[in-house]
């Protein structure tokens, strides 16, 4: 999705009932809308249809301030269907979190400089000074908002004040060493996305390379996901692993799971950029 | 190690020092004991040492029987060496554990029948009858031991028996879904392989499948470790996984996980016949 | 798709257009077709559709021998549609080939025999007599047809005349290190599967783990792909790789190669037997 | 190996002889080295042994700049030894080449600037002005040379030029699609590292992306390896690979393919500044 595209995508899930993909297909079509891609799935287990349609507007013959509202009217009653609608021309707003590792930032900048997204990320937010040299090699804000057990009310106060100055549709956890509160959260729904560094759900919690070379395991982890109240336990976008041997110090362990993270939490990010992920109960369904 | 080799293994460790390896392959080489293979590996965190040698005896001057006596006074007791010797002209001869399902056990047999493994195969035993007729195929022994929460002692009991009777060295559980009792499995420290159908410490105990659809993990995974009286928590060994979506149920988690878990033991099973396994505060030392 | 089953699947491709795919789901579902799965794919490029259906036929109100006709009058003739219809109730018949290796045919008999696939393996034939005992094991007929370059032609013939007699729907080629001819061929168009033991194109031809080895490559694979009268040049099924390292010496490599080889063949195969797959200009369009 | 490190590595390889392994290994402690990693590996088919060795230099009895002449003397003359030895103390200095992609030269910056890699990288050279800005950010030399058919000769010797200005051991082509002529070549023998996007011998030249989409494979690559006057034929360092369908268009195999090429490279680039990397006979040894 990229701002000269004139493209709109809906992602929709409802009760799967018989003829549902061809009513859908059929209102876009109808009107003159272009299919560019379509993915759909039926959980048969829940009787649930989920389904991301993208489709050129150029000549499509409902203005886009009343698509919604038209296929709410027309469909989503109808159907119980549940639909977030997206549009090219409206760009995602990231803000990126970040403690003192560089790593899992410079893959997001060096994206993000490099053109590859439709993104705009006007500001990196820290509870630590380390990172703004970064910041300042790509031009970006930076905000150095320490975190204590005593002023983290008043500290996240100040950040939803500048998520919400800065416009920011979506926050991206590269690394970021606090937890967010619970009312934090309820601020951006399925919007947070973090790297935990371990194939969650094992290791969990802090210093997750340690345990898992105590345990002495063949296989290390990450995790992307988003961020709920329920720590390293919301909805997972994506995980991969790298093999490790019994010669590899948790030193090692860190250097090699380094290149996972940025990998795994860049992944996760494009994905929800390019509005590719649907999360329902606590799991996702990640569209091609 | 083949049935027509004539070579010696010897998996040792002890505490670091310097000139350690060269005094080890010195005991070899000036005995006209030709060097084939060698790993070594230096824990340093702990300080200790770990060495696989592998050495051709047709011309070794110290005969078969007293090299364990010659290398605990000459050398093992001055470094406080910790070690176990091999010989090629002693078979390992292992036990299967079977449930209700093949694809394991079929994996497992096909190896052994095709002479991959310098292995004896003499028994199988089972809680369950549905196995027989695999064990047929391969024209091995099949003992079926229905085992209760009243029976258990008895026939885990008559188990022992059996294994004895077979001069059995270790037992390979190929989706055994028995618990082992502590005691039994004193009668195999390190010696009962077991696959675990989920990547541990991630889905430990029953139904790992199912709990891994549930998390809604990216990734599923099989891992293979010895058996010790905590559930699932023993040394591993090897572990693998694959990738799965949304999409996938909990019935193709399963049948995704059979190839997984069927690779998984037998490269397991492979490494515990060529003593290329070593133990060590609840960890492996995989040599290669 | 299982003999219990009642359903259908259509694999078919045409030009693209808007509308297509709400035109072939309506087909079946105003006519009571409960679709189970449906996978479509659109290659821009060319301008194609892609589509696989699957369906429930209990209440399908057009009888099964009357669907093709229906549907290639009603639908298929005004959008340029090429497509197949299979019937669960239609068991696909298939015959292995094999020359002196078993690890790909205990893997394709160890499935079979535990009732994972809907296929039914008639016969195993061979240039080779050493297999004969594996085929017993499962108690399959073994035909031992060996082929010089004098009687390939004649041998061939028998071959054939063994297919027809057996009404065999396709083969796989189980490391069968003969070449078939492109006369041979004809009659089992994209219904021929190989393993090759290399990620092609790399290493086509003979004795590709050497050339891996003197190539001096960090990781190796195979692939399973439809024959054609070009020498290993057919349309790609599936491929996988392993990682090697400078230690591994040929006799390592081919053994690591086993498992892949095995693996990717059966995955192959699966997917065959299941009508996933849609072979389209020597590529193949394999759906989920 | 740190630049607050003191220690010293030998690379070396030789006939394989019984006895080799100590001798090396007490020539250290004899004269209180202490060693911290040694990996070796004997290549049977040739009779080569080959080893890594680091070692602590702080009561090393022999003077730093002397080891190599004593080594040679006492030791690698008489068993044929071919060695190099490196000291922590003297940086490895390194050029990148690039065109007009970042993704390469991103991840090279961001770890030498994060401070991972005891390396110096004074330069950066290319054929565009592209990726001047890049260089900025980073606050690195960037040189434009641009090269015609007609310059080549008179351009690279300005390239190396600049390389001898600047004391460079090694190169870095991070996607500089430029081919060095065989004279440069011969400056910097097994110094200069090239990241090739496909898995070779699969789809040398130019774009193997378009080939590998039209050959339909189901895994793309990338390699990382020696620049020889061979193009793309000298020896590999490291390989990795990522699954594809038949939905990936060539632009999207180019983007899945840029991470893999990445950390391809960089893993490649580490080795080589940590001393990994032995090349013999158009093969690499990668000790660990």
């Amino acid at each position: 999705m990229r701002g000269n595209d004139n493209t709109a995508v809906l992602l929709m899930h409802c009760p799967d009932r018989p003829g549902i993909l061809a009513v859908v297909t059929e209102f876009i079509n109808q009107h003159k809308g272009n299919i560019l891609y379509l993915d759909q799935y039926v959980n048969r287990e829940e009787g649930m249809f989920f389904m991301r349609v993208k489709w050129q507007l150029d000549e499509f013959e409902i203005p886009k301030d009343k698509i919604a509202e038209y296929f709410e009217t027309l469909i989503a009653n109808r159907f119980k269907i549940t639909f977030r609608l997206y549009f090219s021309h409206s760009k995602p707003r990231m803000a990126i979190f970040v403690s003192k590792m560089p790593h899992c930032l410079y893959d997001l900048l060096a994206r993000y400089a490099a053109g590859e997204w439709h993104v705009e990320i006007p500001i990196i937010i820290s509870n630590h000074p380390d990172m703004e040299e970064v910041a300042n090699r790509f031009g970006i804000e930076y905000h150095c908002i320490p975190i204590t057990k005593e002023n983290k009310a008043e500290q996240e106060a100040k950040q939803l004040a500048l998520l919400k100055k800065h416009k920011i549709t979506f926050c991206v956890l590269a690394r970021y060493m606090q937890v967010l509160s619970a009312e934090f959260i309820t601020n951006y729904p399925d919007r947070i996305i973090n790297i935990h560094h371990s194939f969650l759900p094992a290791f969990a919690g802090a210093k997750p390379y340690h345990a898992a070379h105590e345990r002495g395991v063949k296989v290390i982890g990450a995790t992307s996901h988003y961020v709920t109240s329920d720590l390293d336990a919301g909805p997972i976008i994506e995980q991969d692993v790298t093999r490790i041997s019994h010669k590899d110090t948790v030193e090692e362990l860190i250097k090699k799971g380094r290149d996972l993270e940025k990998i795994v939490l860049s992944h996760a990010v494009e994905k929800h950029i390019e509005r590719k992920i649907l999360a329902y109960k606590n799991r996702t369904v990640v569209f091609q």
